[in-house]
């Protein structure tokens, strides 16, 4: 049993609103969202910062950030763009001591709102958001096998 | 002859103080800095937003921003951290309209500085900045040699 929370939510022993799952990642939901839809994406391996991760795993773990900002744009919540953001260190704001990347949906107009989320940050209906964002990721396989096809 | 102004640097065709360049990516010093090193890492290949940017490509950069990571750690800037940002889309914050991926080192204690930092963006003194990194890098190969070894 580790004491990262973060490992124990990559192992399913600690609560966590999942987004997406494989074999070496992990989304879910921030419970101290800045915007509705603030998702982290882990490697379920622990690294703690940048310096401890695999290049590889690093660059999937990228991969799949870049991804979710294409979903959360086709996803029922409408994002028009979204801030891509990993802190490295406890030196530059890194709370929890296991890397992940911040994804986190932005709107036209949602500047008030944001610097509100960033003192706030309380959660938004974490059902609904995690299947509003499935629902982003669904459309987005679904353009992909209409590329492919 | 491009409107792009990251296109006209990756084409040798504007002035920037270079860090890093290879095939496909560039890396220069933020002309606006919020921390003495912030770097941005950009595809060559013109994307205006992630929606428009290759998966791979991507995650070639993101992979060079890692590295850039753990460069500036090694680095006479001795870095204890950085942030690593991307804002895609105007409303994400983005002004530049070509991805690129925000690289800042981080120091214990620099709070204040930093938050200065995000109000002034003013330049320190870009050559001396770019040999710091650029010994950084060096030294991140010379130890991958000898792990290879």
């Amino acid at each position: 049993m580790t004491d990262c929370v973060f490992c124990r939510i990559a192992a399913g022993e600690a609560p966590a609103t999942k987004i997406y799952e494989d074999d070496t990642l992990c989304a879910f939901l921030d419970i101290r969202p800045i915007a509705r839809g603030h998702t982290l994406v882990i490697p379920k391996r622990h690294a703690t910062e940048l310096e401890d991760l695999d290049a590889d795993l690093g660059a999937q773990m990228f991969r799949a950030g870049h991804r979710l900002a294409l979903a959360i744009r086709r996803s029922s919540l409408s994002a028009d763009g979204a801030n891509l953001v990993l802190n490295d260190g406890t030196a530059a704001f890194q709370t929890v001591p296991h890397v992940h990347l911040h994804v986190i949906p932005r709107n036209h107009g949602d500047k008030l709102r944001f610097a509100a989320g960033l003192l706030l940050r309380r959660p938004h209906e974490p059902m609904t958001t995690a299947e509003a964002i499935k629902g982003g990721i669904a459309a987005l396989e679904a353009e992909d096998e209409g590329k492919s096809a």
